[in-house]
């Protein structure tokens, strides 16, 4: 709840500053003025009731600093309502995890004396998050200074702001000592050990903490792959017959992989709370856009816009364009092709050093390639999708996660499809795979930690040096952490996280059984990968808020897609593997049958498997029944109380 | 709300009578007066609070009538605090539906005045019935009299009593009125409209009503397929070639059916106020035994059965005693094979009318089997899931559901399948599904409707000369009413009625392309399947306790399953069809690969439709949301206040 370093800057803000609110430097002082007392208003009159205070830069001889930055940070009682207010599940002392009522506060777990330390800093800035989200208009019919901001009661004033440009951005602030315990326990010590998951949870929220806990579990799932991968490749490494064994394994892997993971999950989303906890009523987006009318749910004003123009929008330009960039993703791969065969002509009509590393050319640049489109290809996706004007966040994430998964999983795998089940060439196949993972795991590894580690640092040290050529000796450090977070990076989520996790999935159990090393790869990637993602959190980019996550949402239904395609896929290859077909030497249509019929077998084991295993662990589900048992008796206790009532009245 | 005939019965009973309890003949004396004390004894104290009155019938000449009937009742007031006890959802004055306080009684539409007529009769008796189930012992160690009857604190006082065979049956009464109107727009107008779901919701709850909606909907959406089908029975009667067409047609069809059938069932849900309805807490069911423990959830005392011991008895003794009866069924089968082989030897060596005859005897033998294999294994069904001790009745209706079904399904299936894939011989197909369909329709129909209908009116006729005798002129009707209904047969819910339309749905979607009549003979089936269930329920039929229900709930799978059986199927059939094989003259190898491929396109199609068309129309969505929303808002509200209350007790 404190920040360790704000206690000596007394002059500097009288509370804990947890969030900081940039706004634009030419803001006019009639809206700052009003905005500040809409935040610090009572909550009676519709305010925010928080602390807010101004954070004067000192001027500068080559740029005048932004005036406009403030800090905001609240009293401990508004934080304890407020947490009630987002509803907040937290450890009650009969160990099941219940949502907080400020009434019932001494009987949750930690809750000592006023309630000092009862919440994280993460949920303090969860919640001055919320509470700033939610303050809505009341009469104003635009923004003070600002006749052509409009309002309307009920519109939130900062998504308002934030869509003009008003508000360049808000961001909860650093803890410093905090995030030094953290990351020595997270990535410092240089001994294996699990993630402290409950940590980086406490300090960035569930919604990170899952991902975290996702790429452990993931990493730990492939180990074995990987032990049973090393003896294969060293003594197999010519015998390409001998993958049935462990496309059979790959099969049984992926369908256990997810299910196990669903109960994980769970069994982490209830410790933190938020597997029960309810959702709030989902706000337009920020760039949500349309003529103002009525929600239907709410009664309350806003902007509509009809869903059929959205429909047509998806269906008349987003789906063509997808297609499209479907079949130059195609084309890229047939020119690929083209290339592979040209370089093994030469190879062969003049084989030397010179002419075999040539041979890996045209992979390395097809890698290098297909990274671009990706890239490009995301752009284009994001424009799209923003333009396809979704109401709701969460359904424009839904729509931007499946155009950028098809495009991916299309640019990343059609061409060892096309070497797999076209070619049947599975030395190709093996060579490909291994080209891509590796050239795609080193341009990761440099854009996602490196790049960002390199500018981060020289951003770093020119504003320590402009800050202590300003400063001298004396030292403000809310002042110089303030300024430096200000220019930091913005963590854009855990998309491109999941993305890169995704693809690796998808190499590892569609095609690890002819590459057996692919899983070593994966797994020493993912170790690098921890400690590059955790060192990016920590240092490259700005604190993001908690995000309270119940699961990894759509991404489960993605990575349960793909192990779907991954049994179709290795069943298909144990079709094709010469030691299968060695069984049915006259007739190919047999072992079609039969392939045919053990994959549709396969798939509803794998269904029945999905249905049978419950997805959340016995022990949870009882106390979820607990939570809701309890809430219905104590709703029939208040029926009976007032029957009661009623009739002593008319007794 | 009141009974049509009780109110000149004021000598018997001084109230409307709705639900009647009947005890063992010999219960004694102290057990009843205890037991009426319960029911009576106000809910402060733990009673329910209801009215109750014995019913005494005259003693006839031959035998002694039972002497503990009672009627039970319950004022209005006493039914509202019901009706808001156990969550009914009731149409709001803005058109939504909510649920159901006492407090807000004025704002629901048709409550008016002391609310009389608020609630249907169907809903008093649910309301009772959830009384009586949750009238709990306090401390009394045993059922005064019966020192055996061991009773614990929180013990469902009705299910002990009802699993020890003291209480014998308890059950609601139909209401002469209501109960002629019903029958006279349901199924006594000849002429062709939808069924009143409405009024038979009313009457008999939302579990039924559901039912006969989806018998409705069901029988509609084949008239498409029959209408197709006659002209292909009578053009293409012996060219089995033409079937391609009717397979994707079939294709197509067994799968909007279901998607579309999920939303008509939220409209009607939504309609019913079950939609949103909270689940109570699931009470273990009468049969469940075990030793005495804690609950987890409730905390209460109840008997309590390692789920560890109930997995061994399913493994063990369950699953392969299914797999033993599937083996015997493949026997049969076996059998009925060599029985056909031999009749057409016969047919082939003496062609005359006779043998023809003979031709058709292996399959009519072959059907009554498997009716009868059919009825002996749902006994075997029965009695193991009961001994398997599942501790919720919706636990045991599943097992016995997956029991039953799976049997079913092979029983029924199997030989089709080994005529179409293995044997085929599509015209030794398209004769036994004919034979199958209708000869099970025949037996169905006599079981079902003629055969109790004929015992019924015996009975009945029975009942009316004896109080005929007894009372002479003087006309008792409440009692006459009682008697009757007492001794008609219980209703055992709709397993079978769905059960047959599940055979019926596999036949028409899996194999209706060879046989196109198929349809056409399920929709004549369905239609007078309306009217003979319409009547069994009015008539033949104790009347039984409305059941809440959202949906079909495990039928739904259970159909899901089999239209995806029906994609592969009728794919396989179009593959072996010579028109498609004609296009691939020299290479079955290239046709396979194509059908496989073309089969899991539309499977993955199939996937992404039942994901992308919502589940629930639009805008029962809104008014979904709407009620979330509100309740959130109410919370926030109440939280707000009560900081309010708090800063000024501080000021």
């Amino acid at each position: 709840m404190q920040l360790g370093l704000s206690v000596s800057d007394s002059d500097v803000s009288s509370f804990t500053p947890l969030v900081v609110l940039e706004l634009a430097d030419d803001t006019k002082a009639e809206a700052i003025t009003w905005l500040l007392n809409r935040i610090r208003d009572k909550q009676q009159n519709g305010g925010a009731e928080l602390l807010v205070n101004q954070l004067l830069f000192p001027a500068q001889d080559d740029q005048k600093p932004n005036p406009n930055v403030f800090v905001v940070g609240s009293t401990l009682q508004r934080l304890l309502n407020g947490a009630e207010d987002v509803g907040l599940f937290k450890e009650f002392q009969d160990g099941t995890m219940r949502g907080f009522t400020y009434a019932n506060r001494e009987s949750f777990n930690d809750f000592n004396g006023d309630g000092e330390g009862f919440l994280s800093d993460a949920e303090c800035q969860y919640i001055i998050k919320h509470e700033l989200d939610t303050l809505r208009a009341k009469n104003e019919e635009h923004v003070p200074g600002y006749p052509k901001l409009k309002l309307y009661p009920g519109k939130s004033v900062v998504r308002r702001l934030q869509s003009k440009g008003v508000l360049n951005q808000y961001f909860p602030l650093h803890n410093k000592e905090d995030l030094k315990r953290l990351s020595f326990s997270w990535y410092k010590k240089f001994k294996l050990s699990f993630q402290p998951l409950d940590d980086i949870r406490h300090y960035f929220g569930e919604g990170l903490a899952l991902y975290f806990g996702f790429l452990e579990y993931f990493t730990f799932a492939l180990v074995p792959m990987a032990l049973i991968g090393i003896p294969y490749y060293l003594f197999d490494w010519e015998d390409y017959d001998k993958y049935v064994l462990f496309a059979v394994f790959n099969l049984v892997w992926s369908t256990v992989f997810l299910e196990v993971w669903k109960r994980c999950s769970a069994t982490l989303a209830y410790g933190w709370g938020t597997l029960s906890r309810k959702k709030a009523f989902e706000e337009p987006r920020a760039g949500f856009h349309g003529a103002l009318g009525f929600n239907p749910v709410t009664g309350r004003e806003e902007p509509v816009y009809p869903s059929s123009k959205r429909q047509l929008r998806i269906y008349l330009v987003s789906v063509p364009f997808v297609l499209l960039c479907l079949y130059l993703s195609f084309y890229v791969m047939m020119v690929y092709f083209d290339m592979e065969f040209w370089a093994i002509n030469i190879y062969n009509e003049d084989p030397s050093i010179a002419t075999s590393i040539l041979l890996f050319v045209p992979s390395i640049i097809y890698a290098v390639v297909i990274e671009i489109m990706n890239l490009l290809y995301r752009f284009a996706a994001e424009f799209l999708t923003d333009w396809e004007n979704h109401r709701l966040e969460s359904s424009f994430q839904n729509h931007l996660v499946l155009k950028v998964l098809v495009f991916n999983f299309v640019n990343c795998f059609a061409s060892l499809f096309y070497i797999a089940f076209v070619m049947q060439d599975m030395v190709l196949l093996r060579q490909s795979l291994a080209t891509l993972l590796i050239t795609s795991q080193i341009l990761n590894q440099v854009m996602e930690a490196f790049l960002p580690y390199w500018l981060q640092r020289r951003r770093n040290k020119k504003v320590h040096k402009r800050m202590r050529r300003l400063m001298g000796d004396k030292e403000l450090p809310l002042l110089g952490q303030v300024k430096l977070e200000t220019e930091m990076n913005t963590y854009l989520g855990t998309f491109d996280d999941y993305l890169e996790q995704f693809l690796l999935f998808g190499y590892v159990s569609l095609f690890s059984c002819v590459y057996p090393l692919a899983a070593v790869l994966v797994v020493l990637n993912n170790i690098t990968e921890v400690y590059s993602d955790a060192f990016k959190m920590c240092h490259v980019f700005k604190r993001p808020f908690s995000e309270p996550a119940t699961n990894i949402g759509v991404w489960q239904l993605a990575f349960e897609t793909m192990s779907i395609i991954a049994v179709v896929t290795n069943c298909a290859l144990i079709g094709l593997s010469p030691q299968v077909k060695a069984y049915f030497p006259e007739s190919d249509t047999q072992l079609i049958l039969i392939v045919v019929a053990i994959e549709h077998v396969l798939l509803a084991f794998k269904f029945i498997l999905a249905f049978v295993i419950p997805d959340v662990p016995k022990h949870i589900q009882v106390n979820l029944a607990k939570l809701e048992f309890d809430s219905l008796e104590a709703f029939k206790k208040r029926v009976i109380l007032r029957i009661a009532f009623i009739s002593n009245r008319f007794l």
